[in-house]
């Protein structure tokens, strides 16, 4: 068990660290020459130029010396720029996400004053564990003694820890309900005040039924031109392009390469670069590298053109789905949020993603396999969460002092040393679990691409439940159940269910040094090493060196990253678990943990403010499980004092935290029948109330025209800028014009053409109103 | 234990009285003055006269006996009916109802053959509890010869047990997949067909914001002139007229009186008839009845005048909810499927319930207060069915036989006795349980009330669920824990996950002569009690002889009853546990369930077809429920199974079973999400159907008058008859013309009406398409 001393040790090393990042940031930033890496977001928006060009500083080093000595000055120019400015600056995604770390300062400090002045004493003036070192020579840290391990068993103390309980409860769900509310109203008024966007008009529909006489895109059409006969106004159809994306990303990385070797030979033309063609460019034939990449992108342009023409003219490749729009919000929002056909499978219409947010490769999974997939990937993530765990174990317990020895016995002399020592027990756990935990994010993204959704937003929010969950069972019950008794975890599944949260309740003040130097690791030296955005900065160099020509390609050249909400929350999360489990068991944590939240906080916000380019605007979307999994935490945190507490035979207090776990349950409950609505549906009025100013505002626009390409596969608008565009524009637009009806038989015709054929009276004005609905396939 | 003599026993009896039972309904049933307990249904629907008065036969008993020789006709004449004919005579609501118990029979007979043709040879081959009763004396029933509890303990014959359970589940999986989809379909075509009916256009918006300028009359009218401009019909504010509805129910009772002392005194004209005023008649002044009566019914008319004026003109009588019309069904379907406000705690949208199925009482309940009352309930109920199980147990081991001889060991002699004791062990148990649960269904609907619920189906299908649960609990686990080992109870709290289900699964064995007599008590005897309507039978024969003078008054002392769906349902449901659970287990128990699946379909569908009066259709919105539940039975017996192998040491084919729950709840979210919206949405594309169907067929149609008066408080449509009528008939039409907007401000206008009062250019038409909305209150 790692001493007070230990923890000093890891914490000044900590600290250092953090230190010396800031201190590297601080220098790298002023320099102009990474001014694109740590300020793309300016450029991104066009407020910022190259310093470099202006000639105003030197070209690569800033010899200001001033400039130098407010080495810590971005910290309160991050924190100045007030709230609204930043949703209009980042988006509210960001805005809220910073809203997360302001929680965790607001839920923690005054827990932390209020358990350092209560129950740090009453723990602190018993003398139990000296005692039982006395006795039974059992070790304990300086830091137990502040822990409820110090209270002895049946005290009349622990009425303290209940209360305590109590308190922590209500002011998490006190605060936790401001927020909501707040950030509730924020993406009202977010969503209320938003300028006019293709996404607030449209519905994605999907599983268009196979119909034997019409193609899709008729069909779309006549289905809501009778279904919703007054708002319908265009359609797209999707176009399975997944395979020209590809022939045109491969394209791009052979233009890449052309670049590199083209200027290569521009520095040195007397040497003509060579390459070998095989894997890798480590065996194979010997060739001009130039030329060999000129032919490639010759061969790959023809294809190109081919796979285009083919998706273009082959029915084959349009997708069973499509972007349906509509004349008024209110239009789109009525069909969003109703069933359209008595089959559940058919015609499933949902809200449209933003154009950037859309997950192309998801858009043509039909309903039967979505259930397929979901369970296949229930059954995986289940056994990648349980079966993961047995590696990590492994691991750790070589990475102990004692596994090195027993592993290594010639590392004895040096691991014995005191400082060496002191590192491997507060450095190595954390090291080891955070290395283990490097590739989860992509696993758990590729198995939400695979369950199908059809945003990226919706694929990070699944990502990160994911995440969360993973992370519960294995660092968190992983790390408390392993280190002290990983045989146990056999018999764990056989344990009763009042047994389960005893045996991780005892465990728990234990670990809490443990997850000490985790945070300090994580939280502390990890936030501080983010600022330093150390593989942007190196990838950017290389490129910029190898690859930048024109002030283009500069631009290309950065990468400005995102909030990553699919690793960066759950991170969050796993922040305030370990805050509402420590808070009643071992106090000591809760300033490293608010440390934390502070600096990450300032990081992060000033990390959105000059970096961060977001991918996409949900709009906050998020909170509800944000907002859930705190709660579920809270709940962990009350389950777990309940087993810890009644293996101290206080059978007095204990009874009254049962009440606590329901009363946090149905708080739960009564959130989200209170403000979860705000983030899962729209509302007419809104709708209607925009829709009314607009009217008002602007009555003469053509939202036809401006809705018409919004929903064009990226790959297309890319092709925009190619040079080969024009030929292909023209068959484009042959290709869907729309004659009414060109249905063969009327026998096997089904019911919604029936009913516009002939019955509807309100259909002729309709059509009349669009006499000529051409375009509507894919046009540039 | 019981032996296979007092199952016999058991067994004669229930027969016995089920076929007296019979017996008695076919001769009470062929009496003419019986006609109308046991034919209500056709003469409501007015299919059927008085044979009485035809005169064809005799006027109280039949005296035909060829009638009385075919005493078990009605069976095939409730069986001739084809489905079809059924819907359109009783409705979807019975016709689906039927059906569950077809499915007992569809899934358990094929289950009953296998079972039979694997099981038993391979229970019965093996001579375990011969053994065991030679050397530890233990007895045992000769069913349990044909039970699991025969096969030596790591017998490789387990493996048969875990195939069959396979076939069992997939045999249900696949009735239930198709069952399901057969329903929705049914219910989709039943709602298509429907004639036009109020409902179909009407939803009940609830939760109307309190507004200074308004009523709440006008603020709904413009609320929905703005955001459904081209939908919006007319709408009916609902009054508060609970207390009304009590005076009018307290007169109701009066006349009755009247009429009862008015008949004896006309029978006896000597003796003018007196009462006491006190408690029932037995204290008190001595008075005239009739004098007493009639001024008593008097100052109710002046009451119920003066609550009417009340209830017409004090704006505080219209309660904050509405029942809002459309011009369309998809118009209706659109407002109910869509959340109106910003706010979700305000103008809360939903289908309005039938007129018939509106629970009044229930309309006026705010959000917040739902919430905390579902708290409460929640509570209540746990409370219910924990602390439920106490007194069965101590009655239950009371009335057990040692209980019996213990308590009044002077019955001792009595009881030995070897037929009695055989009716006390086949009967006393069952009949003790029974009569615990006859208050509980009262209970649970006061329980589903207090929640807010708005309409009957919602009630019943409520407290159905809670029923079942209750029944799960405590007399399925009950019984079996009980019985067993009472004593395990509170140890039981305290076992883990894996033990739970093993303690469970080693008592059912023991348990399945116990449920076999249950059945037989309640499934055999209980249902052909059911046909004779014994309570029905006497309370008309009273109601006739005191209270009947005309035609109608006889119509009104007919009291059909109806299905009952929260306590048929679970009972049904009880069922299929028992089925699934022993199918394994105990084979010996499917024939009885069998025969009870079969019975009682055949004596529900005679009296669905002869008797019971539907209070609501709800075209068989239960199905989703009946669903899961069945479902839930399936799960539970695989645990349970899981369970007791699990305690036979039989370790290669165990593991088997844990995929068995796993794919049955994948089932369940897979029918869920394949079916289950065919049940609680309406898909716009038939909304659309049927709306333009119906303006091809009839274009002029008024729907407004349709409408208007379709959602009135019953307690006003029955006021209709009364005389005291067109006095107050002005008032209503004085007080609900509406002036288009009468607010004083215009600073503190809300959104709603500002946007109605300039900018929403569709406004002015929609106006002046109701130039004049009057009526839109409570117009008879």
């Amino acid at each position: 068990m790692a001493t007070l001393g230990d923890i000093g040790v890891s914490a000044a090393i900590n600290i250092l660290s953090a230190f010396i990042f800031f201190v590297v940031f601080a220098i790298l930033r002023l320099q102009p020459f990474n001014d694109r890496v740590y300020f793309p977001k300016w450029y991104l928006k066009g407020l910022r130029t190259d310093p470099t060009a202006s000639g105003a500083v030197s070209k690569f080093v800033n010899l200001d010396y001033r400039s130098y000595l407010r080495f810590l000055n971005w910290m309160p120019d991050a924190l100045r720029m007030p709230e609204p400015e930043l949703i209009d600056h980042a988006g509210l995604d960001s805005a809220v996400y910073l809203r997360i770390y302001l929680i965790g300062v607001k839920i923690f400090v005054p827990i932390a004053f209020l358990v350092w002045a209560i129950l740090v004493p009453v723990n602190f003036t018993n003398s139990t564990l000296e005692l039982a070192s006395k006795i039974a020579n059992v070790t304990s840290s300086d830091i137990d003694k502040f822990s409820i391990s110090n209270v002895p068993l049946g005290s009349q103390r622990f009425w303290g820890h209940v209360l305590v309980a109590y308190a922590i409860t209500f002011w998490a769900c006190y605060v936790l309900l401001k927020e909501y509310e707040t950030v509730a109203f924020m993406r009202l008024q977010f969503l209320a005040s938003e300028k006019r966007r293709p996404n607030q008009f449209t519905v994605l529909v999907r599983n268009v039924p196979p119909d034997p006489d019409e193609s899709v895109s008729e069909l779309v059409e006549h289905f809501f031109l009778v279904n919703h006969p007054n708002h319908y106004l265009t359609h797209q159809v999707v176009y399975n392009a997944n395979k020209l994306a590809k022939l045109v990303k491969k394209k791009k990385k052979m233009q890449n390469w052309l670049v590199y070797y083209n200027n290569k030979y521009s520095r040195d033309p007397s040497k003509r670069p060579f390459m070998k063609t095989g894997f890798l460019g480590l065996w194979g034939n010997r060739v001009d590298a130039i030329d060999h990449h000129m032919s490639e992108i010759a061969k790959l342009s023809k294809e190109i053109a081919a796979e285009r023409d083919k998706v273009a003219n082959d029915p084959k490749s349009i997708m069973p789905a499509a972007f349906v729009s509509f004349k008024t919000r209110w239009g789109a929002a009525v069909c969003a949020q109703t069933q359209q056909s008595r089959d559940p499978t058919i015609w499933l219409t949902d809200w449209a993603p933003e154009p950037r947010d859309v997950y192309w490769e998801n858009l043509a999974i039909p309903y039967v396999s979505l259930t397929v997939r979901k369970l296949i990937i229930g059954v995986a993530f289940f056994f990648l969460t349980f079966f993961f765990m047995i590696p990590i174990a492994f691991v750790q317990s070589l990475a102990s002092l004692e596994g090195i020895e027993k592993a290594a016995p010639f590392l004895k002399p040096v691991v014995e040393k005191n400082f060496i020592k002191s590192v491997i027990q507060g450095f190595l756990p954390g090291i080891v679990l955070k290395l283990f935990l490097i590739f989860l994010p992509t696993i758990l993204m590729i198995m939400s691409k695979f369950e199908g959704f059809i945003s990226l937003s919706s694929l990070e929010r699944r990502s990160a439940s994911r995440y969360y969950l993973f992370n519960f069972v294995n660092v968190f019950l992983g790390s408390i159940i392993t280190g002290s008794a990983f045989e146990q975890l056999d018999s764990f599944i056989h344990q009763s269910a009042s047994e389960i949260p005893k045996t991780i309740g005892v465990a728990i003040p234990m670990k809490a040094t443990f997850f000490i130097t985790y945070i300090m690791v994580d939280g502390w030296a990890g936030i501080a090493g983010e600022i330093l955005m150390l593989k942007p900065l190196i990838i950017y160099h290389l490129k910029n060196f190898f690859l930048v020509k024109t002030e283009k390609d500069r631009e290309e050249a950065m990468d400005p990253g995102s909030l990553g909400f699919n690793t960066g929350e759950p991170r969050i999360q796993f922040y305030f678990l370990l805050g509402f489990v420590y808070a009643t068991v071992t106090p000591a944590i809760l300033p490293f943990i608010i440390i934390f939240f502070g600096l990450a906080y300032v990081v992060f916000r000033h990390q959105i403010i000059n970096v961060y380019n977001q991918e996409y605007e949900s709009a906050a979307a998020f909170w509800p499980d944000v907002h859930g999994r705190i709660l579920t935490a809270l709940v962990i945190s009350q389950v777990l004092l309940l087993g810890l507490l009644s293996t101290k035979e206080a059978s007095h207090s204990t009874p009254f935290l049962i009440a606590l776990p329901v009363l946090t349950i149905w708080f739960h409950m009564f959130c989200k029948g209170r403000y979860e609505s705000a983030f899962v549906k729209y509302p007419l009025q809104e709708a209607m109330m925009k829709d009314t100013l607009e009217r008002a505002r602007e009555p003469s626009i053509n939202l036809k025209g401006y809705l018409q390409s919004s929903y064009i596969h990226p790959v297309f608008k890319a092709c925009k800028d190619d040079e080969d565009e024009e030929e292909n524009g023209e068959n484009w637009e042959n290709e869907s014009v729309i004659v009414p009806t060109k249905r063969q038989s009327r026998r096997n015709t089904p019911v919604p053409s029936r009913v516009s054929g002939a019955s509807s009276p309100s259909l002729p004005e309709a059509i009349q109103e669009h006499p000529k609905p051409e375009k509507d396939g894919i046009v540039n």
